[in-house]
């Protein structure tokens, strides 16, 4: 039942917010260290070392120009992790349903008169 | 762009293998500690380990009773994190039919005649 490596390090990839808004800028198109650093308030080395960890994941790739090294998206591991997930949808869903029963029983409790409700 | 607490928590405790197999058995019903500790070959005290990361990231609530205190999936964090990966679905799926393409594209070379190659 156990399966091993590329779900552990794509799903620990994404445990970080900075990780997951790398990736979201990624989604945008390719972009250089030094443009993923700017929006967030923290070192280029520390940018470094989170791309280090998605890299490591398989979430993005790296391009070979010396200087640049464009980083890029590269969305196998979220297609698994996505595909583990969906084992699971049925049990959401079926809370979902709970929830608007649930909020469907309190609407037709609001309608009805206060009176009513004592008896 | 920087969202915290929830998603890191879940995304975190998904991880591990042993943590998602015990999701896993936990999608088939209730159980107690001791039969989640049981198809694996780690210690009672191990597996609670496991149950108090699944619970601090709400993906399993516990049970009252005092002896038994039976675990149950919680799947509105799955949801979550289902949620935020289908933002990057037009990536897989793109390159699913890349894939595609690319082989059809294969197919085809291989039906042609050898000498045709040569040409």
């Amino acid at each position: 039942m156990q399966t091993a490596g590329p779900l552990d390090a794509a799903f620990a990839a994404l445990a970080d917010p900075t990780r997951r808004a790398i990736l979201a800028r990624l989604a945008d198109g390719e972009a250089t260290v030094l443009e993923l650093a700017q929006p967030f308030a923290i070192s280029q080395p520390a940018i470094s070392k989170h791309l280090k960890v998605l890299e490591r994941a398989g979430l993005i790739s790296r391009g070979r120009e010396a200087q640049r090294r464009p980083c890029r998206l590269e969305p196998a591991p979220l297609a698994a992790a996505n595909t583990w997930l969906e084992n699971y949808r049925r049990f959401w869903e079926e809370s979902f349903e709970r929830l608007d029963l649930l909020l469907d029983e309190m609407k037709a409790q609001q309608k009805r008169p206060k009176k009513g409700k004592r008896r």
